[in-house]
């Protein structure tokens, strides 16, 4: 962790305090704490990186992207959409009955305090620094009530790339003996309490020698660990794309925000892009030929093992905060595979798109819809 | 709180420190540690009793039960199956991969710190100390893993009636777009983040006038509040009652342990005494011509307002550690209420009964298959 940390206190009789940015350091929680007895626990995760690169190497098929592409760098340390973490992160508090907060207020203190730590961001590529807002409860009653106390803190640590593996697609095991979320839970909010039940199968997916688990309800794909899962489909045109000579049709797929998928900031971003191409901009490396379609829509294992089979399933990614895009190499379940294409250092060629596009984006090689906020 | 707390930590390198019995103050627990960001906390909920009445004044029907009642108080706090709550404690560990402890020593531990606060324990009836012992993770590391460090402890608090209500039945709001528990989810385990997501759903139930949630899955009845829910149903039987002139079959229904209710030990002790009655002990104050039988089966909603009309619904109650046996007066769902008959001092007989026995034996006034233990 960074030398700081922002810790702002809320009571029902003065409501917030003024925040404080102090040294790291631990918190004096009473043991009969709502966040220890009743996980009123809510997170965010933030990445803050330094524009780096010098001059953007990628083509751009769209004047309008070519003129706002990065010019340099500016030494400023960079947000990436930090908007949607604090209207998230707001959501999440609601759902767990914590006191509401002003957003704006939290994201310029955000600002404040990786300005303050920003020795602490990493000049490797693919290093960042992690940035981990936090809401608990601290009504220290026994009482199973909702929590009128709260401690909001804000906690840095820089972070390397998410998975160690170097270039190579992690495998998935599909479980749905545990269920990560469902109808009318709480998969959609970030609330510490969807994580600890997934460390057991975790292990288990481990021991079987899975990265992560993919977390099914019945046979529909939810997510994979604690990403969102897409899968690239090429189109059963009936062999029309020979006849017409031109182009490829592919179904970039990922569940719908039907309240047991997390509304991922990387999985909007993924969609916004991807419906990008190739009519506003491509991705980096991907002919302008393959025509990318959004969907949102169930996806189920049986669906994802008939298209293999056909030929069809090109591409499947899962895609964070901390992992931007990782490539799946194979799906486990019940004992048998299924094996996705291989590609050269692991990302086929539209995940790999969407990683030098998003990291591009992210550390101001490239300037997209204002994605990318710069710290006062 | 009491004056004291128990406290224990582990390590992977040295495992479970001594444990320490020392004045309750608040915890130094780090911003990253996985019980804040990830909800590793597991939670057990007891009662510690003295043994107060003199000379039982119920009748038992079986000698085997009147020799073993309770002669005079011997001034020793007693709790309450508490070999139920250390297993269930280990199995809602297990499920949260925190590290395994020892149940036997645990217990020791609790009895020895009940023992040292022994002056706290209300000799009100109906008031009891309150035992909380709690297992957090405090592994420091932002990454979504087990946490391989934990501190147990125990905190105890004197508590009064639950329901601060008086006599009166309590309210119940049928909820099913909150759902609390799912198979192959954790509504089977005594986990912290169980509770944080029935906050807001409560707070609702309250604003329109009702006590508590009553759980639903689609129709299916769960849990009430954080306790198990039970109804009384006289079983259909033609009028042949009449003709052979004697007795009343009352089936006792409760959801059944399918993964989604918690195993709790007064839903285990209601079974059990139930079941007794009237072939091994009647409860007190319920004729032995009513013949109860126990029933661990599926209860709808529209089923439990079919027993209704027909007016064979008899009681409906809830039960749990700190409300022991609560009746319930309605049940409300689409903005209908289904309405139990009312009685005098709320309980109708058989929860009654059960509420009688059950604090009987808590307070040492009768004995019963071991389940009041007296601390050393």
């Amino acid at each position: 962790m960074t030398d700081h940390m922002m810790v702002v206190h809320f009571d029902p009789v003065h409501g917030w305090s003024p925040p404080e940015i102090q040294p790291y350091g631990p918190l004096a929680i009473d043991p009969a704490s709502s966040c220890l007895q009743y996980a009123t626990s809510v997170f965010e995760g933030m990445k803050v990186l330094l524009a780096l690169a010098e001059i953007p190497t990628l083509s751009f098929t769209e004047s309008h992207m070519a003129h706002t592409a990065y010019a340099g760098p500016d030494g400023k340390p960079r947000l990436f959409r930090p908007d949607l973490n604090m209207k998230r992160m707001e959501t999440s508090v609601g759902r767990v009955a914590l006191p509401s907060f002003d957003t704006d207020e939290l994201l310029k203190l955000i600002q404040k305090l990786v300005t303050i730590d920003a020795r602490w961001i990493p000049t490797v590529e693919g290093h960042s620094l992690y940035i981990r807002p936090t809401i608990i409860g601290t009504r220290d009653s026994l009482g199973v009530a909702a929590s009128d106390r709260a401690t909001l803190y804000v906690i840095l640590c820089p972070t390397g790339p998410f998975f160690r593996t170097g270039a190579r697609p992690i495998s998935l095991l599909a479980v749905n003996e545990h269920v990560r979320s469902w109808p009318g839970g709480t998969g959609a909010y970030k609330l510490a309490l969807n994580y600890a039940p997934t460390f057991r199968p975790q292990q288990h997916a481990a021991k079987l020698g899975y990265d992560q688990c993919l977390w099914l309800l019945g046979d529909t794909i939810t997510e994979a660990g604690a990403m969102n899962f897409f899968v690239a489909v090429r189109r059963d045109d009936g062999g029309k794309e020979m006849l017409m000579g031109g182009g490829t049709d592919v179904d970039v797929i990922t569940p719908p925000l039907d309240g047991t998928i997390l509304p991922g900031i990387t999985r909007a971003s993924t969609l916004e892009l991807v419906a990008a191409h190739p009519s506003r901009a491509t991705l980096p490396g991907l002919s302008p030929d393959v025509r990318l379609h959004t969907v949102e829509g169930e996806l189920t294992l049986p669906q994802l093992s008939t298209w293999a089979k056909e030929g069809r399933l090109l591409e499947a990614f899962t895609v964070g905060t901390a992992v931007v895009v990782a490539a799946v190499g194979r799906i486990g379940h019940n004992g048998t595979d299924i094996v996705l294409p291989p590609h050269e250092g692991a990302l086929g060629p539209i995940a790999r798109g969407l990683y030098e596009r998003i990291t591009d984006i992210q550390e101001g090689r490239f300037e997209w819809e204002g994605w990318s906020v710069a710290c006062a």
